[in-house]
């Protein structure tokens, strides 16, 4: 069950985009695993990929059509990663952009392919070509919910957000669907993400605000440290919407960016909440460092500890091993005695070792909480970054040993 | 149940040392848990510490007395580690070495204290000074084992290991314990390791020694990659064998060095075999890199990889997880044409994808052992690293959970 979230949101449906979910039989044998979506003509669209070197071969694929045509269509399949196969997987995903396009009656490059699942199994292109009269059949603007569920892995929900915001006078729509669940340390993006708004949006100012979002979003949460081969998140913008157009001189950019930073924000969260075996939705915040880098090395080196993971599990409130994962995150020069660490807002280290102040009751009654804010302030700098992250649980284990994901 | 390792083999005597375990009830109720170790007289002594920045007050005073007088006395505590307690736990540490010295009748510099269990709380100073009369009368050359014993927190066997070699046409002795079995990630030395040996060894020399042997060993395993507050690793050398001086420019020095890192390499294995919810004892090799960093940043990529090391525990041949740890470990230009990955002998990944002689049946039969190679070959240079990890398994999550070590 994830915490502080039970069920997918309802999704406000984007002018110009159109989706559809079917069953491919791709790998699960009783759901939704295929999902189409369809991008209005004239839609600006931005991406963020993987910076996995064994990126998989849709991303490949993605980036080499997104750079040669606009795209008209996403095509996501779930069970599937098409990662790991090499040149045929490369010709595998090209296939399906083919189909695809042969039955829409557009570019096969105007096709951007994501697949998600398991690595290194070569994908049914057959059983996905079959799907896809059905799935073009089924295209509908209110069927965000539908694709939210078709791209599910080991995700224990469908995860999806909207908003709207006022441009120009006009109110526009954003909404965003998301999944992931293990296998996360987005570095770009992570997972898949597919975020539509109707607002009018200028190419460039499209992709630099989904880069500050991803950057602000789903690259600052982790579950396992393992960033996938997969990871994708788009952005698009139909312009269906009777706005002027968005640049960094509209005075609506801020506004407009900060949105999709939140939105973004919102689903990076839902896949913590929803992370494997996740039984805490945890923040860790390094604030007074000197850069952004030793900030995020200080929060990730605590998130990804399995000695404070398996501590917040068991809801202990170990702060010692808070405090060497603190010392051993290799920030040069780090004075101890600078540094204080708060559990909450219960101060459990100052001056080199625990506050004097410090009563482990206290402690004990934040680690009892389901969202835990460890907050760390190295005192040297002005920088503050926050990563959200999950606990380590028997039920992870059991998920990543004996489910082949 | 140790992977490849069930019991203590008989350690030999070292001319020049005698050591003592007795029961000072630190924490543990009904076992020894205070270890002293008696040098002769104008024994060399090196030592390697921890690099993390909160450092135990051990530590800091060790390196303090160290660089000040030669020592005659290793004070070891087990149950409480004497971290993160600030100037307190330093005053702490002063003390116990002042109560033994004063007992022993050399300077309190002489002693160096050692610890390793609980972080945070303060340490039984009273108690641990309580139980030195009896530790100094029971002190003795046939008590490695007892030592070894005296020394464990959350190991389930006591370790250790013992060879002789010859050195100027004279036998001489080399005898190591160690204790370890989680927040395992030395940067430096690891843990708590002490090897002595009878030979006469110049001071820059025993340092150099020790040095590049615990970057063959201790510096090359990880359990959870947590690198502890009070890592310390010691090389004694009393002089008592009738061999001459051993210097850079010995006859037997290359033989020397040889001998004392693989007696660490030994030592360093028993702590992963031993590492806490171990199934597997697994081997990381990366060959064909550029440099040390970069063979190092892939293997401990792979070997820290929840998800590879779940598969681990699971003996599931999910060399996809391999592949997105390899691809993930921010190598730069990494060409993956060029890369093959090797479960023992069993080609997995070869040109970017499985390797087209991949049977799955095979790469079974390697993760159905308990002891596993995973080798990995960049192909882009000729430097060859590895380290020795373990998987992670629920008895892992249960230890870390249930128990503050």
């Amino acid at each position: 069950m994830p915490i502080g979230y039970s069920k997918l949101p309802p999704l406000l449906p984007v002018k110009g985009i159109k989706l559809a979910a079917t069953a491919a039989a791709i790998r699960y044998p009783d759901r939704d695993d295929l999902a189409v979506i369809a991008l209005a003509e004239g839609s600006q669209c931005a991406a963020v990929f993987t910076r996995n070197a064994f990126c998989a071969a849709p991303v490949s694929v993605a980036k080499d059509h997104l750079a040669t045509t606009a795209p008209r269509y996403l095509l996501i399949n779930s069970g599937n990663a098409n990662a790991g196969t090499g040149i045929t997987g490369v010709d595998d995903a090209r296939r399906t952009c083919a189909a695809l396009a042969g039955q829409a009656g557009c570019d096969a490059t105007a096709v951007l392919p994501f697949s998600t699942g398991v690595i290194g199994e070569r994908l049914a292109v057959d059983r996905l070509e079959a799907a896809l009269p059905a799935a073009l059949r089924g295209l509908s603007a209110d069927n965000w919910a539908a694709a939210a569920r078709a791209i599910m892995t080991t995700d224990t929900v469908a995860k999806g957000a909207s908003t709207s915001l006022s441009i120009d006078g006009q109110t526009v729509t954003l909404t965003g669907i998301a999944k992931g669940s293990g296998m996360i340390r987005p570095d770009m993006a992570t997972l898949l993400a597919y975020i539509a708004t109707d607002a009018q949006v200028e190419a460039v100012t499209l992709q630099r605000c989904l880069q500050t979002a991803a950057d602000r979003s789903f690259n600052r949460i982790t579950v396992d440290g393992d960033t996938s081969t997969n990871d994708a998140c788009v952005l698009i913008a139909t312009g269906t919407a009777d706005t002027g157009l968005i640049d960094a001189s509209h005075a609506d950019y801020d506004n407009f960016c900060n949105a999709v930073s939140e939105l973004c924000e919102r689903l990076a969260q839902l896949i913590i909440r929803d992370a494997e075996g996740a039984t805490k939705f945890v923040t860790v915040r390094v604030d007074g460092g000197i850069n952004t880098d030793e900030c995020l090395q200080v929060a990730y080196t605590v998130a990804h500890s399995p000695l404070v993971k398996t501590a917040l599990f068991a809801s202990d409130p170990n702060w010692g091993r808070i405090l060497a994962a603190v010392g051993r995150a290799g920030v040069d020069n780090l004075d101890i005695d600078r540094i204080e660490i708060y559990l909450g807002d219960v101060c459990i280290v100052r001056a080199g070792g625990v506050a004097d102040t410090y009563q482990e009751a206290d402690g004990q009654q934040v680690m009892d909480q389901e969202e835990i804010l460890i907050d760390i302030r190295l005192g040297r700098g002005e920088t503050c970054e926050r990563v959200w992250s999950s606990d380590l649980s028997h039920e992870y284990v059991r998920i990543n040993a004996e489910y082949r994901s």
